[in-house]
């Protein structure tokens, strides 16, 4: 991507009418650790790789409770992340509180994607640079969307974000058609499967991987890791026999990522995107 | 377009008299997904394509309703365009509240020119990079009107924004004698129509359009997307025998939104624009 | 004109004592297409050349009703045009409602000024790109003022702002003397043929212009289309066998605003000036 | 005037302890069309050369009355111009509110310098481009002062500013040890003779000036044309035959102007000042 | 580190999504005297090593108690930390003023990391240059949290920042999982081992280290020198036998920070960081 | 002095710890006409060179009174120094309103420091360009402040500042030390015999200097031209004989200011500095 | 210290961590004439270089009192210093005002450091470009603190600061162990021996310094020049016969202070720092 004149500044157009620093927030959702969700009509499964900074700390956590029927996974950069998920929670708690019923998935993912709009229009500030999947079950059923920096916000059947995520997508393109009715049992095995191909060739264990489950008669909840790690077992999942062949064809496809995810592989990323 | 020192802020003139800034934020309108207006003296029908941004997704939403007699059809940032809705909506909201009765839609259409204006004179923000067709119907008729990021409105009997609008255009300036007193049927038809020439060869499906309608006793709604399929083979609307001529016709014609067009068909567009 | 380091800033004083950005933003005004003005001792006509976009939509609205003794035309930057004209619409009805009289034209066209004084003195702001006729009539009787970018307001008897306006300056330079003492229809004549000396050839139709008239007994009003071929054809106006020749003549004179022209021609102007 | 880092912002000192900014501002003073006040014990006169912009406008308003003991004379910015003249009503009108006795002339020229300083101390304003000679008469006596935009004032017996105002400063200078003792149309007199002096070898004609008058006695008014005219040829002031000789010697003495002089003799000047 | 357009502003991202100003403020952290802190089920240690600026001076303190449950170890800037740590002892005092009950650590944390966040997204501010290893005890056990200037924020068993923090983060690595279970003596002698690891073949004496202790029956307190000292011998640590190993070994590990260090070594660090 | 990039921002330090726009700001005094002051036990004297725009106008006032017992005298910026005048005014009235007695000379000083240093710490505003010597009669005995540009204030005995006031330090430095027991008239006489050193030979006149006492018994005022006069006469001052020798000798000393002064010397100065 | 890009402004950090406008404030110190303090268990002393502009005026103060128990003595921009010395005095006053109870000298400290610390992250200041030594006395003991323009401050046995500090510091020490049990007189003597070391072989005078002392019984105060003239001759204390040499030694040592030095010997320094 060439330097120029357009690009240091989030209220500049460019000539071809282009926003660079939100296309250039938009790249650090792409060098985050992997995020993944999926849904079938009545559970919303959301997972994560986890990107542990050290052996001596916990890993970073990148799935937040928002409410018992709302939670949220991210890729990008964690403290904006963390920012935005206590700005929905707050709204949660705030809706729930004057109108004595959950707060429709829908509607608090707007007003989400409007916080994000905002920073793309002032000098002062700079847009967020974080992915967001947000998981909600409401009264019109089971929900997955995308927010992301621009302030823009798709549903998804299922989807995938983050470092190394076309993988996962390409899974979850060959599968998806079977999700709708999905059992939530299925679900979090095609999310573990999904998650599997961001990892290059590393085994599936339940310590690099967190799932997190939403549905009907499920609040939000984190699976614990015995749990993750018992369905492992169960499906036999394990990635040392396909890992080499798809990290080979994937560094082929798309070599830059790949870097990246290198260099976050060696240490400490440097911001803990 | 070259580069100079006065179009990197908005506040900056240039010495022939323009706002670069301005115009670089119209080509964020050009390069969005075509959207396509029309009425009749009774009616009026607004279309779009859709882009799913992957077979995961819904497609990216341009398409809202405003209030019982107006909605709108966006080409440009979402973002914005999602911002500027919620604006309108709010605006409708408040008038029919102390005043008992639709907000007109030519004051709601300077009050949204309005609001872009601001944006054109303060150097920390940014002009809105979106366009949006509005259709309206109140005690004066039926209404389209096109605001643009400038500031500026435009009423029209038809009209077409959005990457490669201009086949559509010239569509709709064959046939728009004909629309004053076109039967409701006959304008969504001619909305399909037009809709197929930005398509560049691929079949028109429902599933690539979206098509909304208000109208005398009809309040504003996006038809569903059966409906849509039925029109289109009542119709017998079909695009692959005119498509490559057509399709060859426009890559001579203008060579540059077809790189956009190509950038966007490969996956993801940068901000779903 | 050369560039320099002080021509980016509206704050900022060329050595020789010059605000480089007021003066690109008068720029602005004499790209936008031409309005004229004239007065009698009893009535003042606004005129203007229409702009359509295209065939779908309507032309692009430049004369304004301010007030039932006031109207204004403007050429440059249609939103800012409109911004004003609003100010303008609210300083009156605030002023009759508290002093239960129309307000003074002067009056209105000093607080016009100012506010646009303002926009010259301010680092966050521009100034705005709109030249305006105000045409009004009050116990002090007709006037005609044309107040522009700088702030600065002057009083004429007639006066042509916009592209290729010199010709209809030349055109009432020669016949204002007689202005005075004209008939309200002989002024709407010599608006005519004023128009028609911008025209460059083309044939003057109503469709290509629009005619307001305010005068004793006669509250602004913009003239029906119907009224205005009628007078045309009464006046037997035609600009067929002129037209070449003024325009041969044009073109040597300003070649510059010619191409300004050529583009307009050519589809839709950048920003609609 | 060489460029340099230090003349772009008007908080911004030059080594040499200079603002740039303000003195750039003063240069637009020098080039605004010429302005001349004159005083004796009883009477002040105020004179400026018209500038129309064309046929067909009433010239320039550059001599307004603050209230019946004070007036001003402006070279400049205009549109400066007249907001501090408006700024200097406010005060008159407040102060004869509030002490029920006029302002007395000195105290209102600090606060109009105030006023202009404090725009040479925030890097978001600009300097005033205006210079303004206030003439007044109050309980103290006849007074006239020069306010510059670098927020000085001086105390002047009389004075002349604007563009090819050197040669009428000359023949003030030769003139103004009888100016205590003038009677009223002897200060006329050499107020018209001095307005000659900066004429170019134009003749002097009513239409070309404009005198106002305020002394003990006379509230400030501006003379009408017919009584100007009645002056000049009762005093037989005629330019004509001097003309040749004083344009060529100024032509020599300072060159620079005589541009600008050219330039506005040629049409609308940039900014009108 | 390659010089860049995008990394003199904290809200301008690079082209690959990167914070620059952000990453430039972690080096900060690096360049501090190191800290380090560690825990077992019922403890926590935080230990930092002595910087004095000279004979004369005691030395900078760099370990504050914020609360009786909760004190917390910086390293980097000093002024950014104490101003922080001032911060958390508000809150703190605020909570339990309100709810009678200490202040819940990872509550605390939090809000430490959005203030931090705050800073990163304002184009007025810079981000804090102070990492913070926060020690506390509440209800759900003993926390060590590592506190980042990009506004995350770590849970760690032990963890070790600061200028040659590599070789004790080494050390904590291989003796971590028995830390869990350790005694508070145990824990406090692999603090101070840990110390010993950054010291660079320095002896461990009292005077050159601060050790803190918060655990179940203990307040958070720093000890006195004196008993460091028996510690120190009691555990029969010393480094001269080891330490030039270790520092041969680190200087060809880590030879940039080797260069911080002897700076650091050499007389007062510029910014006591 | 070269340009650097540190010296167009005042807030903005020099590697070497300079804030080169507040120097900068100190260069403006020096170009300002000579302003000096002495003082007894009893009496202070202020005295300064008057410079007069033209012949038409009466000198620049650059002494002030400030209240009875308190007076200023400027060098520099005239506006800046008639603003912290007015200031100075202001003060010395609400305090003796408060407090039913005078405002004390030192603490006025302090505050006036205190105003100055707040523009040297503002990156929107800038350094008063003006040098102030304050005469002051207190309970505390007669004093004699020097206010400068960069918030500093000193007490003298007798000081000089402004164009060719080394010359005058030069003579106050030889007799200061018998002005503490001088009379008033005494006093007087060295004030002139000062402000003719800075006269480059010019006569000394009671036309080019103005003079001020403030002493027990005597409120503050600026003497009469006859007085002074009178004075120079009685003393029989006069500078002819010497001021070739003077002139040459300065010239050579300090021939930047030379220039300056030649230049003030041709006509009007640009800011009246 | 080479030039970059990182150095103009304070809210930017280096690469390396570094924020240089901070480091450059430090530098401001390093040139104001030098300041030393010292204290016993019952006694600070503080003392400084006098230094007068010329023999004209009393030297600048450097040392202030700020309470009964607390004085400050001052390096560097002698106005930065002045308006936080009133910061500090309405602390004083405030907290007694509150507490009846003088304000804890540490507690001071810090509220004076966290004052410097803002202006260390605002975009639009500057940091303080002062140091500053406190001395006080409160019921946990004698104390001297220096707060430093980063926000750091620390405490002391001795220290010196500003041009030529260092062999101050190098005689403080060689003999600070004796401080914490030496009588007033013996703290007075030294503090007399640390100025001389930074006086150049200058002979040490009362005038030529100024100590102030606060104790057990003595509230601060600044000794009268006969006290200490008698201490330096009681003491004995020349420096004819060692100043040679020191001054050799140190302009080896120290190249840089020492131009700084000749600088400030040969006038005024720039800005009386």
């Amino acid at each position: 991507m060439f330097r120029n004149q357009y690009d240091t500044d989030v209220t500049t157009w460019s000539p071809a009418g282009r926003l660079f620093q939100v296309e250039y927030a938009m790249e650090a959702v792409k060098q985050g650790s992997a995020a993944i969700g999926l849904r079938s009509k009545t559970h919303i499964v959301l997972g994560c790789v986890n990107k542990a900074n050290s052996e001596l700390s916990s890993h970073q956590k990148k799935i937040f409770k928002v409410d018992d029927h709302i939670g949220v996974a991210i890729a990008g950069l964690t403290a904006d992340g963390r920012v935005l998920s206590r700005y929905m929670r707050n709204e949660c708690i705030n809706y729930s509180f004057t109108y004595e019923s959950p707060l429709p998935v829908g509607r608090l993912v707007v007003q989400l994607a409007d916080k994000a709009q905002v920073c793309t229009q002032r000098s002062w500030k700079r847009p967020y640079g974080v992915g967001l999947l947000v998981a909600g079950l409401d009264e019109s059923g089971a929900h997955l969307y995308y927010n992301c920096p621009s302030g823009n916000y798709f549903e998804y059947q299922a989807f995938a974000i983050g470092s190394r995520s076309q993988a996962a997508k390409t899974y979850l393109e060959r599968r998806f058609e079977s999700f709708t009715d999905a059992s939530r049992d299925d679900l979090v095995k095609d999310a573990l499967m999904a998650i599997r191909e961001t990892l290059q060739g590393e085994t599936l264990k339940s310590s690099v991987c967190t799932i997190a489950v939403v549905g009907v008669g499920e609040p939000f909840h984190i699976l614990d890791q015995a749990t993750v790690q018992q369905m492992i077992d169960a499906f036999e999942i394990v990635g040392e026999q396909e890992g080499p062949a798809a990290a080979g064809q994937e560094a082929s496809a798309e070599p830059e990522p790949e870097q990246g995810g290198a260099a976050a592989g060696e240490g400490v990323a440097p911001m803990d995107i």
